[in-house]
């Protein structure tokens, strides 16, 4: 694709993303793990940037990649992009080298998003739905992922080992919104004597450098969430069935 | 992971598959284009296999790759590993070598199972659904497929350029199960008169040689889908709501 000469006048990185997405958030925290500056684009919700309408004109939806103008959108693509482009100068890989522990981090990754997002916006109240089935069903996914930690870290501190990896970042970026679903719906599901792997894990996750300045405190979700329905019922684009 | 005795006494490579099932046929091209004898595991529908329900225990779904005894599951993730296992010797790569093509048949080949899927199984009634709605849903992805294919092919004959690509076994693997579901539902949705790349396109991925032996006929799939719809009222599985 040719770059506008705007494009090229632009930073070489740029996140079209939002403070408050966890799917913008891996777009961060992959970028800091590799140590390229990048420059924020913050979406406003109910309002979509041209920018975004034109860079993501099939699903227009943050986050999306800006790499000198060409457009990559969709999390988990653009984690495996990033991984791909920095892959030297003593970047720490994000996937790792063996294929089977990439294919294991892989298919944990698309099984987080396919289990614990629908649940959690219930939980949330930004779909209306039965709000104990789906903490059942983040329950029961955080009981296979507290089995995974285990297989996957080998005694190490993260998913990927010593270093913060893919299947982290993916599972990570949930934990924001995951502790505002807590605190929104009134229940406890990352409970630490149930999970007491995956707590110490979060704990770690959180503290670490690439994350602490870019995820967001329980509070500001939580308020943000008031916002987000608001926005969704005065644009009648709030969904009371799922 | 440990291979038992028995494991080891296996063929190196198995598939857990269905002749029908189209997850299932991407693992089957990806094996024949990189030249690799596997074992084929025939699932039958309705009873699954010890083997299917200790190889994948969180879907318990087909198909599942079995190197060497080592589970890898999720036709996506199974197309990666086999592409990265298999990476020399003269071995065709499934997934281009620039990352920013990475990105865009891992872009695509989410958008065809997101979009596609759902709306096959409405118009071959596996699931009851509004019909007009699914095919309307397969014309406007087919639609920016047509478009998708122009960028993605450069003029040549696959989406991977000169040879079969991920986003091609992706896509192709639909096709037995789209002119099913066109026969059964009664419409035409790959229009060559709307879709001239796709059309052509599609015909070339029936003709590759990686392709032919593997791709099940339409009739016996009508017949098929009879079998699996009675299987599942049988076992009381049939959803009659979306």
């Amino acid at each position: 694709m040719a770059s506008s000469g705007e494009e090229q006048a632009a930073a070489a990185v740029r996140v079209i993303g939002g403070w408050a997405s966890h799917y913008a958030i891996r777009v961060y925290v992959a970028l800091k793990l590799k140590g390229v500056e990048y420059e924020f684009l913050q979406e406003v919700v109910g309002n979509k940037s041209e920018l975004l309408l034109k860079s993501n004109p099939v699903h227009k939806k943050i986050p999306v990649l800006l790499h000198h103008g060409k457009p990559i959108a969709e999390s988990m693509v653009i984690l495996q992009y990033i991984d791909e482009v920095w892959a030297s100068d003593g970047a720490p890989a994000i996937l790792p080298a063996d294929p089977y522990a990439r294919s294991v981090e892989r298919f944990w990754a698309q099984y987080v998003d396919d289990k614990i997002s629908p649940a959690s916006v219930v939980l949330r109240g930004v779909i209306n739905g039965d709000k104990n089935e789906a903490a059942a069903q983040v329950y029961t996914a955080l009981q296979h992922l507290e089995e995974a930690f285990v297989k996957c870290s080998q005694g190490k501190s993260y998913f990927g080992g010593d270093n913060i990896g893919f299947l982290d970042i993916v599972l990570g970026s949930h934990l924001g919104w995951l502790k505002a679903a807590e605190e929104i719906a009134g229940v406890k599901v990352l409970d630490e004597s149930k999970f007491p792997e995956l707590t110490a894990w979060a704990d770690r996750f959180y503290a670490h450098h690439a994350v602490r300045e870019v995820m967001p405190e329980t509070d500001k979700l939580v308020q943000f969430n008031k916002h987000l329905i608001n926005v969704l019922k005065a644009k009648g684009m709030f969904r009371s069935h799922v």
